[in-house]
């Protein structure tokens, strides 16, 4: 039976990279979008394009209303997206995101017989969001296993991170090791709906930096 | 600080008598319901009805578009609702249920700084739901403690599940000693528009032999 995997996909730098790792390996791959409320589409359409460039067997997009628990700059239209690198936990941290963003995908996984799900989350976008963390990921491993049918039938789905001990300089080099086009995914808290990057926001400064420091040339179309 | 809760109400008996078992400890519980395209919305007024009448601080429903990934006749128009009880996983089982209402749950209560979830999981719905299982519920509050801001601070937010050890007939008896109205609730899976039960599915059986064995007698409106 050929390997079979949902893969998180947002639109970014990171999850496309993990597609392309998983395609590398020869998994055939299910997409899986997750609209929260974020204020533009540009990532999902990014999304859906990183999917089909990488040959995915399916894109699919799934909306959940996080706004209406608000708590986030990112889906709380009345807070402002900060334009300055925190230590702290950034105002765009979304509550329970990735526990959110992996229940979605363990669901789908499930009904699809897939054996693994695969997540972006590394060191470097832990600057305060507790959900990127390694312990993390372990125990929502753990969680998965006991969580589903295939689970109790001795068959556990895997969460599988594998940017998680990269730098975000360690990623892109492995993505443009795998022939990823960056050119196709936004970053960009607030990037327009052509998908053109502000160049100031968080996510833009740590995408930037991250092509300094690769000593790759950032294709990113910037406003 | 008042204790304060977010309870996952979902209009059927056994959260409804988690709400009152949480208001009987004079906590402060904001209710969520949460619709993930179930085939009728019943279920989501007796939510509210019972969050009203239980002096609930507030209620609030998220919609999550389940349906887009498949796999239950809950969601998926296409699969019958079975009529028989089934030792087996029934075909009503939705693919990562408990982990998807646990994650909203866990979400809000960040933004509320709610020191618990409660869920209305018990070891009778466990007829082969791998989600309603100690052990998940266990591995859910392990994951808690790592996923959010309030974990990292030394305050980690706990999942609760008063009811997991007892039978139907036992929270039946333990929620009419707290003096709930039943009538309010919803837990048949094909309810009509006005809340009225089939008497038939796997829910409505569930239901009704539980009120014979607690010897109290059914106030569920049957069509």
């Amino acid at each position: 039976m050929a390997q079979r995997a949902v893969v998180l996909l947002s639109g970014g730098l990171d999850s496309a990279t993990v597609l392309a790792v998983a395609r590398s390996q020869r998994i055939a791959c299910h997409t899986l979008a997750v609209h929260y409320g974020q204020r533009h589409s540009a990532e999902l359409e990014a999304a859906r394009r990183v999917s089909a460039a990488l040959g995915a067997v399916e894109h699919r997009q799934m909306g959940v209303d996080l706004a209406g628990i608000g708590g986030s700059a990112l889906t709380d239209p009345a807070l402002a997206v900060p334009e300055h690198v925190t230590t702290d936990i950034p105002i765009t941290y979304v509550p329970a995101r990735n526990t959110l963003l992996l229940s979605l995908a363990l669901g789908w996984a499930e009904v699809l017989d897939a054996q693994e799900v695969f997540i972006g989350v590394n060191s470097m976008d832990y600057s305060g969001y507790p959900d990127c963390r390694s312990e993390f990921i372990a125990a929502f491993d753990q969680l998965a296993g006991l969580a589903t049918r295939a689970g109790v039938s001795g068959r556990p789905i895997h969460i599988r991170a594998p940017l998680q001990q990269l730098s975000k300089a360690q990623i892109i080099r492995l993505g443009t090791d795998l022939g990823l086009d960056y050119a196709q995914t936004v970053s960009c808290y607030q990037a327009t709906a052509d998908g053109l990057a502000c160049g100031r926001c968080d996510a833009c400064r740590l995408r930037q930096t991250g092509f300094q420091a690769a000593g790759v040339p950032d294709p990113t179309r910037y406003v």
